[in-house]
């Protein structure tokens, strides 16, 4: 080559697995995926591109400097940021085709150009699972999204712990003390509690100019968490607000439709709230037992209308998600990952001489017997090969020299004993199997 | 809403199934990905997005007008359009850290931003599998490749043939005929026969130049297909030039590899040479052995280098490729789709009254035990929820009312048969299995 190289470089932020590691990675998701699919979820796959028109309708068209957002001739697109647009757009354009409750999942990728820094990638997978009702939507779909992070990291072998409450609880009160119009305000701050403490919180909150018995009031509300019964006892002490009265009798109904689902991997915690304003009732985030400093590993809630910028019908949904390269990233970084195989082989055949052809048999035959076997065919020594399987850890070494074609009885070798036996085909089979 | 509706469309030429319609696609993908899980090829999952200097390398910078490109700030980047300049990338990146021959397969969607028009989308999948080499490469990667097709198509339930060629042969009868300095011009004109017939492809050679003896060898030898024996013979008849011979005794060692990997489904054809200019040995493409006329639906071949604009290492690789998104809509138009489940469920739960949190008690056993059901929780009539049961051809229905939930039997009602019986729930469940 007599041009210059380019430096084989990926974008900075995108994620790229070693090729080992991306069999873990495929298991973990095929494992969640599952869990959507035996819960009678649809799959949708939505394009990676979407019209800027409908993916910034939120925003009226203004593009968010996060979002990649290009032109191609007089076509202006974006790469989708998250799932809801592109349901909504879905739900709306196939209104009539629909059967309602529609249950939808979809695993993929998501891009967000942020900065890049630990934690935070520019695409991403996400695992998404939602449940639009047409007109209304019952509380049991709630519940069903809830539990299916029991099920989801059960699978993925962790202890789950979904912390759930009703953002009307809150609103509630602030309905009581008179403070509607600084809802937004006070929402966001009470959702920064855990990061910014009591005493900065009650500062917040007064220079909002929230009166003292407010403050008192939200703050005794956001560290209200526990089972039903005694999360129930201790809310109705703090109002009697109608919308208030609501939200604590849906806590109580959601209870009930998660015990039914046996789900029992869940507290109720007024202090989760959800940054999004779309979030309508129910709220909860998930964290794994016994690794809370992680954060949330997934969130989600109800909210009252999903598609309102594309359709003039009502379509309420509840909606779970998990964010996969983000917890994928969490447990590596503590070496928490599931222990998954790092060959996609467990049988490596090498040929002692010319016997390529023969190793090519004994592969096919074993492969149809459903052991997953690899000839190594490439031009090194035998002595390389056998070290090749030993640095690989893989576990069984099938070796094929003149004695071997001649007999048909081929040298099994266990790489962990270093036991080796003379076999014909039909024994390997058997004993591999 | 006050505010205009947009109207929720997605972007042309881009592909997105109904709901019932991608099980079904998933469900190929799955067995695609299965057969290249099972012949050991290792998965890699590299980002929708690359540099532009990377993907346009081969270009020299220069944006194709298909590519999607763009910029974020400082960065120029593109939507991959096809697998094979990523997999350059990351194996000269990771070089290494990886193990030779390098199994990799990729699925997923690449993009092109060509004119809709029937069979032609912007975005669709691709299913990858290559082998690459550490400056050496056997041929029996070229033979696991061709059978890895038979593999695939069988699962899907199709009859596959693979017609394979060297690409070697024509570039030996071009040096015996000297014609080496419009080699590239013959190539292409020889890759049209089919689509222009032969008495349009002799005026083309004509116009290039070519002697009457190249037309005539030319001819002769893109109209030679058969088996190994039968092609040899008939190759031998044309020249004794040096890269000639030794493409034959390719073919035939890949005959003997794909022999000892019991594959049967599959051709010479020395008609197919494949546009890409950069196959350097053999070559293929997959048909389906009853459907011709839908085209090649995969293909694949040797090449020489694989990522020389990115290391001086040379990385010879072979690969093989299926178009889904192409296949499936080919597929579909002939109503060819094998036929999957359209409900994500086989049996729904109808409450007959307020008795939604018993239904959910008994789905979640019948979850637990693998039987796929679903609770019509919305507000709808029970007759409104038989009539969907019935439209939607969901097999069983549950009734679950008054006296099903004193006497804990439910009436299990077969919907195509009309059969209805009152079971408990462990008699339900052993019956469903």
């Amino acid at each position: 080559m007599q041009q210059k190289l380019i430096s084989p470089r990926k974008l900075p932020g995108f994620w790229e697995l070693e090729p080992e590691k991306q069999i873990g990675f495929n298991d973990m998701l095929r494992k969640i995926e599952s869990v959507f699919v035996n819960n009678s979820f649809y799959p949708l796959d939505t394009p990676v591109l979407e019209l800027s028109e409908i993916l910034l309708a939120k925003s009226g068209g203004e593009i968010d400097k996060e979002v990649y957002a290009f032109s191609k001739g007089d076509t202006s697109m974006c790469l989708r940021y998250d799932f809801t647009v592109p349901l909504a757009r879905f739900v709306a354009a196939n209104y009539n085709n629909l059967e309602f409750p529609f249950k939808r999942y979809q695993i993929g990728k998501n891009y967000r150009g942020e900065k890049p820094q630990k934690g935070r990638w520019r695409e991403f997978y996400q695992c998404d699972a939602d449940i639009i009702g047409n007109e209304e939507l019952p509380l049991v779909a709630d519940a069903e999204c809830v539990k299916l992070y029991d099920e989801c990291f059960t699978s993925l072998g962790f202890d789950v712990v979904v912390e759930v409450s009703n953002r009307n609880l809150l609103y509630g009160l602030i309905e009581d003390c008179k403070d509607l119009e600084k809802a937004n305000d006070i929402i966001v701050l009470l959702d920064k509690f855990d990061k910014i403490g009591e005493e900065n919180l009650i500062a917040g909150l007064k220079g909002l100019g929230i009166a003292n018995t407010g403050i008192k009031k939200y703050i005794e509300a956001i560290k209200i968490k526990g089972e039903i019964e005694d999360v129930k006892t201790k809310l109705m002490k703090l109002s009697k607000n109608e919308t208030y009265l609501k939200a604590i009798s849906e806590l109580e109904e959601l209870d009930t439709y998660l015990k039914a689902y046996s789900c029992t991997n869940y507290v109720f915690n007024v202090g989760i709230i959800r940054g999004h304003n779309y979030y309508t009732g129910t709220v909860f985030e998930a964290y794994l037992k016994n690794y809370r400093s992680f954060g949330a590993v997934g969130g989600g809630g109800r909210y009252e209308n999903l598609a309102g910028y594309f359709t003039d019908k009502k379509l309420p949904g509840v909606g779970m998600s998990i964010g996969l390269t983000r917890l994928y990233d969490l447990l590596s970084q503590s070496d928490l990952l599931p222990k998954t195989k790092q060959n996609p082989f467990d049988v490596y055949i090498i040929p002692l001489g010319d016997y390529t052809t023969e190793c090519v048999e004994i592969c096919a035959q074993l492969r149809k017997n459903g052991i997953k076997s690899e000839v190594a065919y490439d031009n090194k020594s035998f002595k390389s090969k056998m070290k090749t399987a030993d640095r690989r850890e893989i576990p069984f070494v099938i070796i094929v020299g003149e004695n071997e074609v001649k007999s048909k009885c081929y040298s099994l070798k266990n790489m962990s004993t270093g036991e080796q036996e003379n076999l014909n085909l039909e024994q390997i089979i058997s004993k591999l199997k």
